[in-house]
């Protein structure tokens, strides 16, 4: 099989907090594609199941399965895929790059400190050691939106003239960065990209934490 | 401008020992492209001069600059872009996404093991207190290369059928693996791999580290 068929139903192995499985979710909704998901409560370790690292030995999801059962890891090459000859990648092979460049900033110099400052305060306990490195993620997380913000000022998206790919991996945990304490006040342009994310046809955003999950991240910031 | 014509001089500016620099490079020699390479010294700090962070805001190299003056950043969407319609890609869209799962795996799996455990040990002050990092990072280097190792096992390649993008991008760091205190010996599959990379045309090897470099290297393992 080459590109996707709009009638294969595709698995998706995921946590649904998760900004990076959310990537997913999103997109197939985007694109009206049936899907199934399978919820993996990787926040408890069930990413190490054995049943699980039979599909993915990287032990993280999300990952999906095809109807022939093969394995496609990593949420930004699953977002390609997905996208594949959709407006939601450019046809110009110049842009696609571009594109593909936030995706790789995004899971290099954004992602480590955005998401997992938000992971350290709403989901491990109040007094895990792994708090002590929430100052300095911080600090990563705000470099990181500085170099968005620069970007948005002169143009309206990541994947070129229009929205797509990058503005969804990029999105997944940018608009949910306050939950790690990372404020987005001081970025306009963040927060107007993040308005017209929003106002994209057939969006879905994360579901809303649990009370615990939340008491966790007032306890943080 | 859309894909790379041949004529078209490309600049990169890259630190010479950096793998993600070598990545880009390793390409362009085997593709015969003419390009044009550029010097920056990122172990002190040359990433973060006005000129440079006014090509590269994320203050990283390499950056690739077009005849033009359009930048590229992210070495992995360099390699895609410059290997687009080559063999160098799948033309198959899945494989095309198993190859970029590879190159994310690299970037978020990897690299920030791999590499900065060698970066550390050889660019580093002997007692810099960076060193305290090396056990953790030693350990989650050694996951990244189990997951290659089982991939290896049944395949040739990570890019598809063919030596490619993602054999590239994975390359880089795992050859000198050694240099962060990172021993290759329980993995045969991977060094027949890095022997068949080795053995494509046109091959060209990371620089030799300076004699500074090797002293430090000789005192951190």
């Amino acid at each position: 099989m080459s590109a996707p068929g709009m009638k294969d139903n595709v698995t998706v192995h995921g946590f649904s907090p998760s900004g990076n499985c959310h990537k997913v979710r999103l997109l197939l909704e985007q694109l009206g594609r049936p899907y199934t998901w399978v919820e993996v409560r990787s926040d408890i370790g069930a990413t190490h199941s054995p049943e699980f690292l039979a599909i993915n030995p990287n032990a993280k999801v999300p990952a999906l399965v095809r109807e022939d059962g093969a394995v496609l890891t990593e949420s930004n090459a699953m977002l390609c895929w997905l996208a594949d000859g959709t407006s939601f990648v450019p046809s110009d092979a110049w842009q696609r790059a571009q594109a593909l460049s936030w995706m790789f900033f995004e899971q290099y110099s954004h992602e480590p400190y955005v998401a997992v400052a938000r992971f350290i305060s709403g989901w491990t306990p109040i007094d895990s050691p792994r708090r002590a490195e929430l100052p300095r993620l911080r600090e990563r997380a705000h470099a990181a939106l500085a170099v968005m913000e620069r970007h948005l000022a002169s143009h309206d998206w990541f994947t070129g003239a229009h929205y797509g790919v990058a503005d969804i991996a990029l999105f997944a945990y940018t608009a949910v960065a306050d939950e790690g304490g990372v404020s987005l006040a001081s970025y306009p342009a963040i927060n107007a990209w993040i308005e017209r994310v929003r106002a994209t046809p057939k969006f879905v955003a994360l579901p809303d934490n649990d009370n615990e999950v939340r008491a966790r991240i007032a306890a943080s910031v």
